[in-house]
C-alpha cells in the first residue's frame, strides 16, 4: 500500500512569514501577549491570520509569541501590526522596528497534557516537552489553566513531580557559582507580612555565604517578595546584571521571571494566580526547579503551618516535607525544612510597601520594629549559616544576631540594593482606613486567608501602597472601639471594596472574654 | 465571644458604579467580552479598575459582564469606555449608550470547581451554581478552562453528569410546546460531512411531528449544523422568532447558542474548541441539556462508530450508550440510540458550504446527490418518525422516503429556510486544489480525523467556503494521478496552510493493491 501525494501542478509553496512594522498599541491585555492585525490586511486575506490566530514575531535576534486580535482597519495604519504590553515587554525592541510575522507552531505537547488527563503519567520527556512550550510562549492561557487543574488536586505522583521539576529547570537557564555551598532559603507562604527574606538574605551575605535570591512575584498572596522588594530597589535583573550585584555583594533579591531561571513558573503562575490553586506538587517543583536553576545547594525552607496558613496542620506539613525531600534527591539538593508558627500575621505590614517598610525598621534597628519578624528572621539567617558550614551546629543563631545588631546586615542590604540599581525609600498610601473591635476583650483567632483577601481587595500586589496595617496579634487585650488593623489603598474604589469585603466577613479578628 | 465591627465614622458607602458613553472599539478579542478603559480615568484612579478586574456593564435592561484591559489614555476621548466586538455583541445596544459600569460580582462559585478537583462530587446544587455563573459570564477563560478539565478524562460519575445537565438546563431558557411528542435528532458528531439534520427535520415536519432543532456550531469539527444551516439561512434567532417558524411549519433549525437554551453550553464550546476535549460526560450534559431545555420528549441520537470517528469502537458506543441513557432517566426523555458506520465521511462536502451544497442535492433529488448522505437521512427519519408513533414500527422509512421522493420534505425545507429569514445560495470557494492518488489501486481506509483537520487548516468553519470535496470512499477504484479530494479555502494563505498540513500527513487516504 502507499500514500497519496500531492499533484505536481500544485503552485508555489506557502511562505507564510510577512514583514510589518510593529506599533506598541497601548493596551495592556493582561498575562497574554497580543498581536493586533488590520482585519483588511494581507496578514488577514492572504496568509489567513484570524483572531485566535498564533503567531511569531520575529526581530533580529528577538521573537515573541502572540495571539492575534484582529481590529478596524482605522486602529492600524497600512503595514504595521500592534503589540499588546506583555507582548511589547518580552519582545523589547525600539517602536517602528520592522518584524517578521509568521503562524506559530502550534503547541504539539497539548497531546500530552490530554493525555495526562486521561490518565496517563507524566514522565520527563511528556514533562519537558509541555514545560519547554510553555516557556516558549506556544500555550493559550486556557491551554495553561487546563495544563494546571490537570496537575492539580493531588493527581501527580512523586515520579511526576520530579518530572516536572525536570522539565522546568531544563526550560530555562541554569547558574554555576565559582564557589560552594550556594545557599537559600525559601517560604512556602501562606502568612501575611512574613518578609524574612529581606533580612536573612543580608544578614548571611554579610558572614559571608553565598546567597544568590530569586524571588516569585505574589501567586494569590498580597505581596511576593520580589513586589515588597521592588519597592525597595530595582527587581527586574537580566542575568549578566544579578551575576554581578551577587559577585561584588555575595547576595541579591531580584525577580526571578526576569533571569529566565525557570521561566515556565512564572508563566504557570500568571494563570493560576486567579485560579488560586495551591498544590503540594505545583509548590514543590515551582520552589525545586528556580532553587536548582539558580545553582543553589543548601536550601532552608520554611513551613508555617496554622490553620488558616498555606499549610494547615501538622499532617500537611509532614506530606509537603516528604513530598520536598524525595524530589530533591533527585536533583541533589541538601534541604532542612523548618515548621514554623503560622497562626498569624508576622510583622506589621500585610502588602508590597508595608512589608518593605517592616523590613526596613529591623534592618535599622528601630524601636518600633516588629520582634515577631526580628525573631523569624534571626532563627532563620541562624539555620542557613549552619547548614551552609558557616556556623556551627547551635551557633547560627548567635552569628545572627551579631551581624544584625552591628549593622553589618543594613549595611550589606543598602549595598546590595545600590547595586541592583538603588535604594528607593516605600511609597505610602493615600487612602487609608481602620478597623476596630466591637467588644472588649482579648484576640484569640486571626483568620490569615481572609486578612489577606483584604489586603487584595485593597489593591495588593498590583498596587505596592494597598494593604493592611496589623495591630492585634494574638493575646492582645483591646477596649471595644480600639482599631485592630489599618487598610491602606491607592483609590477611594478600592478602599471601599476592601471595606465592603469586611462587612461581609467581621470575623476576622476574633475576640474572647479577657481573662 | 464576637467579631469586630466597623468604625462607626468610616465615611460614605462604596457605591462602586460609575457611568461611561460607550465606544465599538473595533477590536475581536476572541471568545472573552472585554472592557477597554483609559489608565488615567477615574474608572481606574477613584474605582479601582485594572486590567484583569470584571466589570457588569448595564445599558437599561440589557447587560454583559466583560474583563477590563487598561488602555493608554490616546485612545479613548475621556468620559467614554471600549467594548471589543464580543461584548458589543453580546449587550447589542446602539454606539455611544450611556452605561452604568460596576465592579461585577466574584465568581463565588469557583469554590466549587476547586473542591471537585479535590475530590468532592459535583451535585445539583454545586453544578447550578458553577453552571449558573457560566451563563452569566462571571467565569474568565481561564476558570472556565480549568472547569472543563477538571470534568474530562472520565473524571465525573453518572450522578455528577446529570447534576451538571440539570445545572445546564437551570441556567437558561426552557420551551413548552401546545402538542406531544417533540422529536429531535441528534448526531454525537466525529464524521466528516454527516450533515444529515438538514435533511431530517424537513422530511419528519412534512410527515407531521413537532421537530423543533437547535444545532451548535463546531465544536472541535470543521462545520456544525448551525454553521452548514446559516449557509442556507439565518439561524440565529430569538426564542419568539423560532416559536413563531416552528408554529408556522412544524420545524426549524436555529443555532442554539442564540436562544439561549443551555446557555452554558456554548461558553463552554467556545473554551473547549482549542483545547480539543470530548468526553463522554461533556457530550452527554451537552446534548441532554439542550434537548431538555427546547422540550424534547423523543429524541433519536445517532452514533457513528469507526477507527477514526468520535467514537472508535464498539465498546466505547456502548459505554456512551449507557451514559445516556442512564442520564436521560432522571430526566423523563426517551431516547433511541444508532449505532452507525463511522469508517468514512458521509456525503462529499466537508465543511459549512460544502456540506449545505450536498445536502440541497438530496433535497432536490438531483442525480450527483451523495448517495449514502440520502440513506442515512432516510434511516433515521424512519426511526424518529417510528419514535414519535407517526409511523409503524417497521414504517418508518417508507414513509420518509415518499416524503423526500415527493417533493415535500424539499418544499417543507424552502417554508422553514423563509419563516428564519429567507433561503440563500451557498457561497462557493474562491481558491481550490487538488489531491491526487499516488498509485493506482484501491482506497482501503480513510483518516477521518485527519481530513477534518485539513479542512479546519483551510479555515472551515470561521471561513464557510472552506473545506474538502471528497471523492474518493472506501472501495473506490483509482488511477494514479486521479483526484481523491480537493481543498477549498478563502484565500491563498489558508490553502497553502491545509497543503502545507497534507504534504506532512500524505496517507490520510490510504490505497491498496487493486482487488
Amino acid at each position: 500500500m502507499s500514500a497519496a501525494l500531492p499533484r505536481p501542478s500544485a503552485g508555489p509553496a506557502h511562505t507564510g512569514a510577512f514583514g510589518a512594522r510593529l506599533r506598541r498599541m497601548g493596551i495592556d491585555s493582561g498575562s497574554a501577549a497580543l498581536l493586533y492585525l488590520a482585519a483588511d490586511s494581507p496578514a488577514c486575506t492572504v496568509h489567513g491570520f484570524a483572531t485566535g490566530s498564533k503567531a511569531e514575531i520575529v526581530v533580529g535576534a528577538r521573537s515573541v509569541v502572540a495571539q492575534v486580535n484582529l481590529v478596524a482597519p482605522a486602529l492600524l495604519p497600512e503595514g504595521e501590526a500592534g503589540l499588546s504590553e506583555t507582548a511589547w515587554r518580552r519582545l523589547r525592541v525600539p517602536e517602528g522596528s520592522m518584524a517578521q510575522i509568521a503562524a506559530a507552531p502550534p503547541a504539539r505537547s497539548f497531546a500530552l497534557v490530554r493525555a495526562k488527563i486521561y490518565g496517563q503519567e507524566l514522565d520527563r520527556e511528556a514533562a519537558g516537552a509541555i514545560v519547554g512550550e510553555i516557556a516558549h510562549g506556544l500555550y493559550s492561557d486556557i491551554e495553561i489553566a487546563s495544563f494546571i487543574t490537570a496537575c492539580a488536586g493531588g493527581s501527580l505522583k512523586v515520579g511526576e513531580v520530579a518530572a516536572l521539576t525536570a522539565g522546568m529547570v531544563q526550560a530555562g537557564q541554569r547558574l554555576a557559582w565559582p564557589r560552594a555551598p550556594v545557599v537559600d532559603k525559601h517560604c512556602v507562604g501562606g502568612l501575611p507580612g512574613n518578609r524574612t527574606t529581606l533580612l536573612v538574605v543580608p544578614i548571611v551575605a554579610a558572614c559571608g555565604l553565598l546567597i544568590p535570591k530569586t524571588s516569585s512575584r505574589a501567586i494569590t498572596s498580597p505581596a511576593g517578595t520580589a513586589d515588597a522588594m521592588e519597592t525597595l530597589a530595582p527587581v527586574t535583573l537580566d542575568l549578566a546584571q544579578m551575576r554581578r550585584v551577587v559577585e561584588r555583594e555575595g547576595g541579591c533579591i531580584v525577580w526571578g521571571g526576569a533571569v529566565q531561571l525557570s521561566p515556565a513558573d512564572d508563566v504557570l503562575i500568571r494563570v493560576a494566580r486567579p485560579l488560586d490553586f495551591d498544590g503540594d506538587a505545583s509548590l514543590v517543583s515551582s520552589v525545586l526547579s528556580k532553587k536548582v536553576a539558580a545553582g543553589s545547594t543548601h536550601v532552608v525552607i520554611d513551613i508555617p503551618v496554622g490553620p488558616s496558613a498555606k499549610v494547615r496542620t501538622a499532617a500537611a506539613a509532614t506530606s509537603l516535607i516528604r513530598l520536598f525531600h524525595v524530589v530533591s534527591l533527585h536533583f541533589g539538593l541538601t534541604l532542612r525544612m523548618i515548621e514554623t508558627d503560622g497562626s498569624q500575621p508576622v510583622g506589621r505590614g500585610i502588602g508590597p510597601a508595608l512589608e518593605a517598610h517592616d523590613a526596613l525598621a529591623v534592618l535599622r534597628g528601630l524601636p518600633a520594629a516588629p520582634a515577631d519578624l526580628r525573631r523569624r528572621a534571626l532563627m532563620l539567617a541562624g539555620e542557613v549559616l549552619e547548614l551552609g558550614g558557616k556556623a556551627a551546629p547551635g551557633a547560627g543563631l548567635a552569628m545572627a544576631r551579631g551581624a544584625l545588631d552591628s549593622g553589618a546586615a543594613w549595611r550589606k542590604f543598602e549595598a546590595i540594593c545600590e547595586a541592583q540599581g538603588g535604594l528607593r525609600t516605600p511609597p505610602v498610601a493615600g487612602f487609608r482606613q481602620e478597623w476596630c473591635a466591637s467588644r472588649a476583650g482579648r484576640v484569640i483567632a486571626v483568620d490569615n486567608r481572609r486578612l489577606a483577601r483584604v489586603a487584595k481587595q485593597a489593591g495588593a500586589p498590583l498596587d505596592a501602597v494597598a494593604g493592611v496595617e496589623f495591630g492585634a496579634p494574638l493575646g492582645t487585650a483591646v477596649s471595644r472601639g480600639q482599631p485592630l488593623f489599618t487598610v491602606h489603598a491607592a483609590s477611594p474604589g478600592a478602599l471601599a471594596r476592601a471595606m465592603d469585603y469586611l462587612h461581609i466577613h467581621q470575623d476576622i479578628v476574633v475576640i474572647g472574654e479577657a481573662p
